[in-house]
C-alpha cells in the first residue's frame, strides 16, 4: 500500500534546507519525494504545512540506566521522536553476561524502534570486580555475528589500550576482524596517549566536557558525540561544535537518562531544543541527530527523508520547538498526536528470562554477617562528596565500644558490598561518611559496574532486613527503618530494570528517594545515586568492593584498619 | 619501525585547515599527529614546511579504458598522488566474465595502491549483445565475498530498475543482502523515475552533466561524483557543488581516462588543479577527493592524516598546484621526487592468465565473409556525428554494381561486427557514413560493451587482413592498407589492455590514430573512438551488433535493407 504525505515541509539534512513537498511511502520505505498526487497513492495524509523531520537517533545510551525494560524504554522515547538508538548493554552484561545481552537483543527485535547494540568491551570493569558476567574476545566475536550488533562498546579501559594489554587488544582486533566499529570513552586523555588510543581504531568519543578536549579529538579524526544526559551534561561547554565546518563531525547522545527526566523533559528532542535555545541552528542540530548519527554507524538508509530510506519520520508543528505530534516508523504510525500506539510486549525465551529474572543469588543475610571485628588504630572511612562521584579517604579512629563503630553524630555509618551473583559469601565491610543517614538502612542492587548488593546503614539488623528484602524482590532498591521496609523499588530484570512503565518507575524512584531522605541525607547527596558509584573502582579515591576496600589511585586493595 | 615526519603542514580534512605539525608512522599506519620529536621515532624525515596531504581517491574508474594493465595503471597514477581507486571492471567482465574480474582482483592485491572493485551489474549490457561473459545474481553474490569487492557497479540498466525487472532486482537484492553499496548511472532521469531508481538503494551518481541534475540528486540523498575524465568532462557545469553546504556530499572521479591524458595531464590531482583554477576552495576539493570518497565507500581508515588511518599520503611543495613530490602508501615511499619506486609485476594464476590472454576466439577470416548480398531499395546506413557518440540512421540507395556498395566519394564504407568470444561465426554487416576513411580498413577489439571485433573498411580484402591481424596479436587495434598492416596496437589482455607501460601504450595509440588519419578521417572524428561505440546498443539511434543492426529507439533488430 502506498501512502502519500501531502503538503509537508521536509527537513532536508543533505542540503540544510526545509522544502515544501510531498513524500510517498510504501513497504516501510520512502519511495518518492516530490510532485506526487493522490493518483500515485492508495491513501493520502494531508500534513497541512507541518514539518516532516527524520526520526531522531541517540548514538549512545545505556537503556538499563533508565530502569526501564527495552519495551518500556521504547514506549517512553517514541513520543519524543526517537526512532533509532545505539545502546550499550554494559550494565546487564556485568550482571548476566551473554544472557543479559541476549535478553536485550531478543526483546528489542520486534519493538517499533530500531535498537542497535554495541558489545560491552569491559566486563568486568576491573580486576577488583566480582561481576555476574565475563566477556572475553571470543564471546565478543560470537556476538558480532548478530546483525543488530553494530560495534564494540565504549572502550573504557584506556590504560589497557594505551599500554597494549593483550586481553584488550584481542577485543579490538575481534572488532576490526568483524568489520565492526569501536566506540570511545577516554576522558581527559590528551596528546600522545590520546593518539595511541585513537590509533587502535577508536573513532568517536562521548566524554568531552571542554572545547579543548573536543577540538583535539576532532582534529585527530574522532566523531564527537555531544552528550547531554541526566547527570553528565556537556552541551553548554560544547556549543561551538554547532558551527561550521566542524558540525558535520558531531552527533547528539544521552549516555544515561533517568526515567523522570526522560518522561518529563524528553530525549534527543530535548537536546535539540536546548541547543536551539542556546543559539545553535536548528537544522544543524537535527542533522547531527539524524544523518550524521547514521553515518557514524554506517546505517546508510537511516536519518533522512529521501527515496530508499527507511520511513522513520516525525510530524512537528514547528521545527524549532521540536514538539513531536506524530511519529512514523517503517511507515507505520506509532505515535498519534503524542499518544503511543500500543504494541504487545515481546516474548522472551524461557532460558533467557530465567537467567535475567533470577539474577540475585544470595543466602539469607543475618545481622552477624555485618559485624566488623574491632581492631586498633584509625580506619579508612569512605567520604562521599556532595554532587560528585569521587570519594575521599578519611582516616578516623572509631569507637568500637558502642554500635560496632557506627557514629551517626559524626555521620559515619556502616557500608557493605555483598557479592550477589554466585552467593560466594564474599562481603566487603567498612564505614562511610557524608551520606547523612541517621537511622535504618538502605540497600540497592544497582551499584556500578558489577551491580553487587550495596547496603549502608546504622544498625546491622536493618542492614540485614534491607539486604533480605532486595533478595526477596529479586533486585532493586529498599529503605528500611526499625526492621520495617519503608519503601522499595523492585528491579527484577537483572536487578537493574523494573517491569512497570516509565511513570510507575519514576514514581517508585521518587518514593524510595523520599524514604531515604527521611532517614536523613546531606545536602547535595542523593543516597542511592552516590551509593551506586561507591563500589566502582575506576573513580578515585577509595571504593568498596566485595573483597573490601580498593585504593583507586594506588590501584590496590587496602585493609580497613590503616595499621593492619 | 617508527618514522617521524617533522615540520609538515598537514591538510586536515576534518576541520578544513592546514596545520603545522608532525606525523608519526608505524606499521603502515599513522599512529600520532602532534608534538613528537626524534625521541619518539627510529627515523626522522624533515619535511621542511612542505604540505602533507592524504592520498587521493578516485571513486569511479574503469581501469580497462586506460588500456593499461592494473600494474601499469598504478605506475602511471601513483606519481599523481592516487593511492586508492574504486574500479569497475565492466569491460573485462564483458569479455572474460568471472575470470576477467578475477584477473583484475588478483593482480591488484599486492600493488602499492588500494584497488577496490565493484561487480559489474550489467554483463551483458543488453539482450542484443553477444558478450564473452555473463554475470547473473548468483555470480555477483559469490564475488561479494571477496573483501576487495566493495559494491555493485554502476547500474546502467535504469529502465530495468524502474520497471522492477526480476533479473535486475535479484542483483540489487544480492547487494543489499551482502551489505554492499550500489553505484548509480542514470543520466537524464528525473522526477518519479529517478525516485524509483534511487529507492532501490542506489545512493550515488556520476552522470550529472548539469546543476539541475545534480541538485535534484543531492536533494534526494545521492552522493554526487563529479566526473572529469578524458571524454566526459562535467567539472565546469558542476562548479557550484564546491560551495557549502552541498560540498560535503560530493566526490571526484574520472570514469574513463586515456593513457596519454593520464600520463601528461594527471589523474585526481588534475581535477583538483582545474577546480582550483576555476575558483573552488582547494581544501574543499581535497576533502572531496579524500575523506568524502572514503566515507561514501565505508572505508573508515582512509582519506585523512589522523591516528589509526592508513599511512597513505603525499608530500606537496604547495597545495594549490597539487604538484606531487613524494607519495607514501602504507607508510612506504612509493614515489620519490616524482619517480616511482619500482615493484615486481604481480604473478597471475595460469588458469586466469590463459583465459584473459586468449580472449580472441575467431576463425581465420577471408574476404568472402565480408560480402553483402545485394538487395533492393534503400539501406540503413549508420552515420557517425563529429564529437558525439550518438549515431543517426541514413536511408540510402547504394550502388551494388561496384565494390559491393561501398562508395568513398559519399563517405560510405563497410562495417562489420564479428563475434569473437566463442567463434560462433556471427557477423553483423552493413555500411557506415562519416568516418572519412577512403582507403584500406581499420579493426579493433575494443568495442563497447561486448568488445567483439569491429572492422570498417573500403575493401573486403583489407577488412579480412585487419581482422586476421587482430586475431594474430590476440586483440588490439590495427590499420591496414593494400593488404599491409600500417600500424597496430596489441592489447592481448582480454583484447582491451596492453602489456607495455603508459608511455609505450600512449605512443602506440598515437601511431594507430595517425595511421588511421592517413586513411582519411573527417573533422571531429576519432575513428577508433567512434567505432568503439558503434556497437553499443544503449546509445541512440542505430548500432551494429554481431547479429546485425539494432534500432536503439525502437529497441529492436532491423534489417539492412529498409524494405526487407
Amino acid at each position: 500500500m502506498r501512502t502519500l504525505f501531502r503538503n509537508g515541509r521536509i527537513v532536508n539534512v543533505f542540503t540544510d534546507t526545509v522544502q515544501k513537498t510531498n513524500v510517498l511511502i510504501e513497504g516501510g520505505r520512502i519511495i518518492g519525494v516530490g510532485a506526487y498526487t493522490e493518483e500515485d497513492a492508495d491513501r493520502v495524509e494531508d500534513i497541512g504545512g507541518k514539518v516532516i523531520c527524520p526520526g531522531l537517533i541517540d548514538g549512545h545510551i545505556h537503556i538499563e540506566s533508565t530502569m526501564l525494560s527495552p519495551a518500556e524504554f521504547v514506549r517512553a522515547c517514541l513520543p519524543h521522536g526517537t526512532t533509532t538508538v545505539i545502546a550499550d548493554p554494559h550494565e546487564i552484561a556485568n550482571v548476566s553476561g551473554l544472557y543479559g545481552i541476549g535478553y536485550m537483543i531478543e526483546v528489542s527485535r520486534k519493538l517499533p524502534m530500531s535498537v542497535y547494540y554495541t558489545v560491552p568491551s569491559c566486563v568486568p570493569a576491573t580486576e577488583f570486580d566480582e561481576s555476574g558476567g565475563v566477556l572475553n574476545a571470543q564471546d565478543i566475536a560470537v556476538l558480532f555475528s548478530d546483525p543488530h550488533v553494530i560495534g564494540l562498546g565504549e572502550m573504557m579501559n584506556f590504560p589497557g589500550v594505551i599500554a597494549g594489554v593483550p586481553a584488550v587488544t584481542d577485543k579490538i582486533n575481534a572488532a576490526h576482524g568483524a568489520g565492526k566499529l569501536i566506540n570511545g570513552h577516554a576522558p581527559m586523555i590528551t596528546g600522545k596517549d590520546l593518539d595511541r588510543y585513537i590509533a587502535a581504531g577508536i573513532f568517536d568519543d562521548h566524554e568531552c566536557s571542554t572545547m579543548a578536549e573536543a577540538t583535539e579529538r576532532l582534529n585527530k579524526g574522532q566523531w564527537i558525540m555531544i552528550r547531554q544526559g541526566t547527570a553528565a551534561r556537556n552541551l553548554d561547554a560544547l556549543l561551538p561544535l554547532f558551527e561550521e565546518p566542524v558540525s558535520r563531525r558531531c552527533l547528539l547522545v544521552t549516555d544515561d537518562k533517568h526515567p523522570a527526566d526522560l518522561l518529563y523533559n524528553g530525549h534527543i528532542d530535548s537536546i535539540i531544543r536546548q541547543a536551539v535555545q542556546k543559539g545553535a541552528p536548528v537544522l544543524t542540530a537535527v542533522r547531527m541527530a539524524t544523518l550524521q548519527a547514521a553515518q557514524r554507524f554506517g546505517l546508510s538508509d537511516l536519518g533522512a527523508i529521501a527515496p530508499g530510506y527507511q520511513a522513520d519520520f516525525l510530524i512537528l508543528d514547528e521545527l524549532e520547538t521540536m514538539k513531536v505530534r506524530d511519529v512514523y516508523r517503517h511507515g507505520e504510525k506509532v505515535v498519534d498526536d503524542g499518544r503511543i500506539t500500543d504494541f504487545e510486549d515481546p516474548q522472551v525465551r524461557p532460558d533467557i528470562w530465567k537467567a535475567v529474572r533470577n539474577s540475585v543469588m544470595l543466602r539469607k543475610q543475618d545481622r552477624t554477617m555485618f559485624h566488623i571485628e574491632p581492631g586498633h588504630g584509625p580506619c579508612r572511612v569512605i567520604q562521599v562528596i556532595p554532587d560528585q562521584l569521587i570519594t575521599r579517604e578519611r582516616r578516623i579512629e572509631l569507637d568500637f565500644s558502642r554500635n560496632n563503630g557506627v557514629n551517626t553524630e559524626n555521620d559515619i555509618i556502616k557500608l557493605a558490598v555483598i557479592e550477589r551473583h554466585v552467593d560466594s559469601g564474599h562481603i566487603g565491610l567498612g564505614y562511610i561518611n557524608g551520606l547523612g543517614i541517621r537511622k535504618g538502612a538502605i540497600a540497592s542492587s544497582v551499584s556500578h559496574d558489577s551491580h553487587n548488593l550495596i547496603v549502608a546503614g546504622v544498625s546491622d539488623e536493618d542492614m540485614a532486613v534491607a539486604a533480605n528484602h532486595i533478595r526477596e524482590i529479586g533486585g532493586g532498591l529498599a529503605v528500611v527503618r526499625d526492621g520495617e521496609v519503608l519503601a522499595d523499588m523492585p528491579l527484577p530484570i537483572a536487578g537493574l530494570m523494573g517491569l512497570g512503565n516509565a511513570s510507575e518507575i519514576a514514581e517508585q524512584n521518587r518514593k524510595v528517594r523520599e524514604a531515604a531522605a527521611e532517614l536523613g541525607s546531606a545536602p547535595g547527596i542523593e543516597p542511592f545515586m552516590n551509593l551506586a558509584f561507591v563500589s566502582l573502582p575506576v573513580i578515585p579515591d577509595i571504593k568498596m568492593t566485595t573483597q573490601g576496600l580498593v585504593d583507586v589511585n594506588a590501584w590496590k586493595r587496602v585493609p580497613l584498619f590503616v595499621n593492619r
